[in-house]
């Protein structure tokens, strides 16, 4: 059977915005790779049906497909329902569902669901499973880790499974309102590391104010001569992940005392990086598209189980 | 005197979007009112001398013109420096400037900037600072006061004058998030009283986690079937009006044992006064306009004082 696990796979991350393939060798690398700006969001079925005829010409000879992501979703091609947490890649392999897209066959990994403890709330990712996973290949053990973006994901993975997680949407937040509005008024240039930055970190963490309010005083400061313009993206994005940082810490207390991997790639996962660091958590940076490709590895290992 | 003090006078709100004038009689009533989409986020200098010349035509008698609101700011037409809180009328009337606007005579009233106590931290309004001082008129005494709005406004008074105040932009908050992106999509309808809004206010208010985690718990409901799509937008506004309470209770927690005045207008104040009344604060609703003509009454009496 390793000759089959072995073999090459196709793993297809395909989102809202985007559709990301890649041909993956048995030892999880990416031997080709297909990026187009082909999310689900954006097309019809004949066009999704397309571009799985486009990857099959460029790859006549692929093996077995998964694709992850909103493809899954009830605007993608076919809904996979969540799997509920604590979920592994053997729960996730079971709950694939087998569907043509056109005439490929392709087996969608569902998202999970959780019901944190904490506050008995439900949350959801779609997406974010694949990569977790691969995670927990190149780096077992458990602990909480984080996916920066625009919908930050804090997941607890506990005996090899991901278990509960927490989403904050403060990318969203922060590009919709600085796009626009009051807060674009005082905002000029990219969010940096600095000490408006940690400053907006250890106010958002402090929680002696909610964002609400605290997205306001970015303003007051700016008016009030007490934050430069130029600092005011990173004061902004600093409020937003500190209060992130508290609720994933009330949420998830062991998170201070383990090394905390981020998932992601570029700027916004380095200032993940800085926030933690400077509250006193240590991180370790991995790269999304290697855990992606991995994840789907490991999704194909136990489907053959 | 007093024959000076009874005179008509003409209050200008000129804000960034509208302006509201009125012709105001010596007892604080609207004798006449023009009302246009002529804010100055919107207008040249030589259309702002425009609109008040078409004033000045209205009402070619006018008595002194008071102006206030963005008018004042450096996208208005002049700026008027904030007076610093405390503040009560005699300061504002003191610090107010006098501008000719094309051919008119007018007063414009600063704004006013406060540092908080509690947090340490500037807050900034201009524009508000009529109305408080129209609602220190029609009832007298402190307190903490609210005007709802896009940037909601928490104000003590304190022996007659505009104390600390803090500033929430939870409406525009709302408007941003609900208008597009990941919200937009499960928004049905306008926000209302009622299981959802109050469950929105207990969640917000309850500070367990901040607002960029609970705004995307609301779509994680939705998904997950426990929140109703036509009940999401009166949650959503519950859990930013929740959280605005606990942030005014905490900034001022003599807040909690009074009845809290609400200035402002239609379904966005019952809103207020219904998350007040849930978490046991009684209000009371007082129109804008009326607080907003006493002002510029007060101000025009302290002005001759």
């Amino acid at each position: 059977m390793s000759h089959v696990a072995d073999a090459e796979i196709v793993g297809i991350n395909w989102g809202s915005s985007n559709f990301r393939a890649w041909r993956i060798a048995g030892d999880g690398s990416a031997l080709d790779e297909i990026v187009a700006a082909k999310g689900v969001a954006g097309l019809s079925r004949e066009a999704m049906a397309e571009a799985m005829a486009a990857l099959a010409a460029r790859w006549p000879d692929h093996g077995p497909i998964y694709a992850s992501g909103m493809i899954g979703s009830n605007i993608g091609w076919a809904e996979a329902p969540y799997a509920i947490a604590p979920a592994g890649m053997a729960d996730l392999a079971r709950a694939a569902i087998p569907v043509e897209i056109g005439d490929s066959p392709v087996r969608i990994v569902p998202g999970i669901a959780c019901r944190r403890g904490f506050d008995d709330a439900p949350d959801i990712l779609r997406g974010e499973e694949t990569e977790l996973l691969g995670l927990m290949e190149l780096a077992p053990g458990d602990g909480v880790a984080a996916l920066p973006g625009t919908h930050t994901k804090w997941v607890r993975r506990e005996g090899g499974r991901i278990g509960e997680f927490l989403t904050a949407m403060s990318g969203e937040i922060f590009d919709r309102l600085t796009g626009q509005g009051l807060l674009a008024s005082i905002v000029e240039g990219e969010a940096a590391d600095g000490p408006a930055f940690r400053e907006g970190v250890a106010r958002g963490r402090a929680g002696g104010l909610g964002l609400s309010s605290l997205l306001f005083g970015a303003r007051a400061r700016v008016i009030r001569d007490e934050l430069a313009r130029a600092d005011a993206a990173s004061y902004i994005r600093g409020l937003l992940i500190g209060s992130e940082i508290a609720d994933a810490l009330a949420a998830f207390p062991e998170m201070g005392e383990a090394v905390v991997p981020l998932i992601g790639n570029g700027p916004l996962s380095r200032l993940y990086a800085a926030a933690l660091g400077s509250v006193g958590i240590e991180t370790e940076l991995v790269e999304s598209r290697r855990a992606c490709l991995l994840g789907f590895r490991a999704i194909h290992r136990a489907s053959l189980g």
